[in-house]
């Protein structure tokens, strides 16, 4: 029954965002059999497009066109269940009572397993953290049991901070490192779907094959390392819950 | 065969400190078949045995012998596997380049899947951020090749701080809980061995059940949480390398 | 003359806030004949009833009527001065320029010696780091000889952050410990005003008792530390002045 | 040509900042033949003219106008090329979509080769983390290719923070120090406009004097350090590109 | 009686340390009666004292002698009650246990109610931070009831950081500031009997001007700042505990 | 004449440290005329020569001959004027005072006009944090004039953090990127030397491009960045002195 399947969300300020930085998690899941969905905020279309704005006669509404063609193709590629793009527009990424409280309706239909976004800091790119910041408060809003009452409250997923570029200067720091290995083909072309930005796909290529050198290191290192070849980076806001250390 | 049980290891600074600490740990992985070594590096009879040293005609050695008691207690009730008291002196503790081999010994004999300690910065207490720092330096010297060639290397065990006293000021956050409900009556066994802190007993009880509130809030809130008596908080010093989120 | 009591504010996101963080400080400054204001921005009716929520029928209007009726009775029991909902809405809490200057005309009012806010992150709860925003940000207008010229403007009272719900998420790290015993049946009886969040009683009382610990280890330790059976923890955002260290 | 002069930016919440906090860096640049433009988001008309605001029928507008002449002369004072005053209004500081574009646009219009504004953190004065987080939203903004396409879009420019007042309070750590001393009469000069903080006139020739010690101690300390007699440092936000170490 | 006199006790890596960094609330604490020790680890004679191996035919002793004369005069200055030098070397500076013990055996002596030293992180002097890591061990073992029992053993005094040179430098934030308006005199006196280091007379008479306005703004700010004209601020490493907020 | 080249210094905790982490930064200053000298406290015989030690036979004379033999042949292919190796020992490295005395020396005689060493956090390698506190340390008692006076006492040379493996783990942020596009070949030569450590070859070359990626985005972005295809990432400690920002 499908109703039974996990879930989980992606929430992506742009529409690329989610392939570069977790398209090896979508993937993964999906083959596992969850349920994934993707957020795009924005389609990116005036901050990060500028390959298709060099071009003689372009408008807002084929770059959008353009960003979102790339996104669908990206999407099936990785597998995503349910690609959503809310159009809430990009540089500065605004989004108003409303437009939180339709992340929010996505987020209660969703009920992930846990949810995916940026860095809680860029100096670089500040919507990126404004995104994060609107995860964390639309989670809170759909925890609420007066919001929209009546409807099924979100549990405490955990919210896991996607890599991003240059990481040092954004105070992130992985403390997870999943094995994309198998996925990692589905990675790569949804990389490729990313026409306008090319200069990324080998960029993205190198992130994942070292990252997966920090995967057998932390998995046992030179002594009992378990095999890896791509993998991927991120960092938890709360805590886990076990049964094991 | 009782060779492939999975291993654990705790570095303990003073012979109460993995009582209050984590003996819900090593009660829990004890009974899930782990054979788990305590390692003490002192008993704590200069600075953690004031009640002792306010009884007439006190030496070291009675405080030692009367430490080393209650701990070798609590460790049974606990069902710890190996109890090593290595008796380096506190107040401060210092190892040599010697007493750190030794340590270097204990944790390639026990080969662990992970290790626990204290936590990285502690004013009140520099013995506890000392045994850290000598946990980081052993593990490090147990992974080398060239140490004792021939020798089993270490991988790459996680190592996990457990909780100090008054956490806040010691920059501890807590990153996994454990739920320790099953065990619980083993840990409380062990802190009535520590008869000489008494005053401790109900402090560490109370500390127990709000983490399991902490537990509860963070497996699922209001909406799903899984219930939890008592519990336990680590912070890790390690990523972890996994095939799912 | 009541004119020259001295006052204190306690601005909190939501209407049982003030209760479980700073019950004791109320209440013991109300004893010692300051002026309490206690300044609720919402009632928390979305997101802090869930167990109203769960009854037959129930209203956001029925909601709120209840948690103010509770937050009212907590507040006498702590000799609250004056209890100001503001019912500005929670889940998001959101306050527009004409809400921060009705906060802004509490704050000169009142002219507290000292206030009372929530810390300054928290990744659950996003309305507890606005509402201290907001009272940054206040504090500074209600400082501005500019705003509503010919108004008393104020001094620079400290603000204190209370405790959160799971501090070392937070981030927030305790400097100045108070005990609270004197006042601890009246903080005991607000707490159990609190009928939605039965749940937390015990919890915060374990709090309590556990934070008189640490008032203990701080007043002077094993060797003269002043006895203290309750107490309440808070980190200031200002440094002091003093005329003796 | 002109318009071939190096160009450097200066955002300023309020109108006198600029002065106090890097006057001499502008009157430097001013020197070696950069446009240096600073933008006044605010006259600091409400918050920061205390002086003014005790003076009998005092009004908003003469305020601002009294503020609006001391910035003129400061600004020629120190050789400012271009002084744009947006009166956005002060405590709080708030700017719109629209306001942020005029900011753009004047970015834009600038091309800095360099930008200066705030501390990223201020709990005394939340307009200044305010400034800075518009400075980095809208050099973001003058990036995009898809913002007014066809315009000429920003580069890299760094951002660097000017000294706060109470550096430690605000977080701020200098990793710059820039040698003033060829221009220090200006910057004096430029100070003394400001008539309204007569208290401060002194205070930041100090602060320039200690600067320059600490110019010398990492210019190469008291074995080989160059001389420097007034100084200003600052915070880089980005990393800086370089050729030779 | 004198032996009931309130106790201070500074810990100080060099000689002249104390005299720039807390030389007011020595003097300011003598003045109120206190009975102030200073402990002179060494007499910065290898790395504080360039003016006097710049002078034909110095030695290590002549250096030590001078310091020692100057140290004494500044105390005298000051009003110290007891300057112990421990004379053991500075550049780097490095204590044997036996060493500590006699650190531990002045602190237990003096049974300070607050300790004064240096802050946990200086880059430019690591004898500065590494003074403070030893009186906090100094300070643990000296509460240890097992050490020399039947001494009197400590009790939790504070431990006050005081001002290092290039603050933000040493990641210092001060949250407490004194006033040391009334002793001023006394500790421009002891900062003169430094012939070696004259070029920091007035480097440190600006530092505390400085500090006096904020301590101004921190007491009132402008509109009810009580004034000061000189202050010195520090940094906490506990918690206090009070009976009033 | 030789005796005027500009100098640097890299301060290396095992013999291969200086390949990976700055190998390009040496290469490009000796291509510039700096004699750049590179001091290994040890070759990293125990701990990072894993592959040695799998062969039969080996022995720790035969290991530490190898790592000198690769470190001879890298430090000539990146035109290193002197290879200094003092043979400390590692995992744990220690210096005595004796030692620490060797190594300012060697800083004394070269006057390096900037250091290199290792970040200051390394929970997987202590040797490497150590090896930085050393450098602190010697850079410190080079600068003493009391230290063997006489002798040409050291400047203020700034101390740059190479980029450590797993660079997030380490709390390390690059805030200098260096272009070593020009010496690619000479640090591929070298990186090659290291035959033992051949898994790294691909690693650290895929470091050195996406570095060059962070070159450009902070050089001036898509609209204007230089181009660079190889760089390095370096972390100051101190604040730097300019004329011009």
């Amino acid at each position: 029954m499908p109703e039974t399947n996990k879930t989980a969300l992606v929430i992506s300020a742009h529409a690329a965002d989610f392939v570069w930085r977790c398209g090896g998690a979508i993937a993964l899941h999906a083959a596992k059999g969850y349920d994934v969905t993707v957020l795009c905020l924005s389609f990116g279309e005036r901050g990060e497009s500028a390959k298709l704005w060099k071009q003689e006669g372009m408008t807002l509404d084929k770059v959008k066109s353009e960003r979102r063609k790339e996104a669908e193709q990206a999407a099936e590629a990785l597998g995503v269940h349910d690609l959503v793009c809310l159009d809430l527009g990009d540089y500065p990424l605004e989004l108003s009572r409303e437009d939180k409280n339709r992340v929010v309706e996505v987020i209660r239909k969703v009920q992930p397993a846990f949810m995916l976004s940026h860095s809680q800091y860029d100096p670089y790119n500040t919507d990126h953290m404004y995104a994060t910041q609107v995860a964390l408060e639309c989670r809170m809003i759909a925890q609420a049991w007066g919001h929209n009452p009546g409807e099924k409250v979100l549990g405490a997923p955990q919210l896991y901070l996607f890599e991003p570029h240059q990481t040092e200067q954004m105070g992130w720091k992985p403390d997870t490192f999943l094995d994309i290995t198998p996925v990692w083909e589905k990675k790569r072309a949804a990389i490729e779907c990313m026409a306008g930005q090319e200069h990324l796909w080998e960029y993205y290529t190198r992130v994942a094959i070292n990252r997966a050198n920090h995967f057998k290191r932390n998995s046992g290192g030179q002594a009992s390392g378990r095999d890896c070849k791509y993998a991927e980076g991120f960092q938890s806001i709360f805590p886990r819950t076990v049964d094991e250390l």
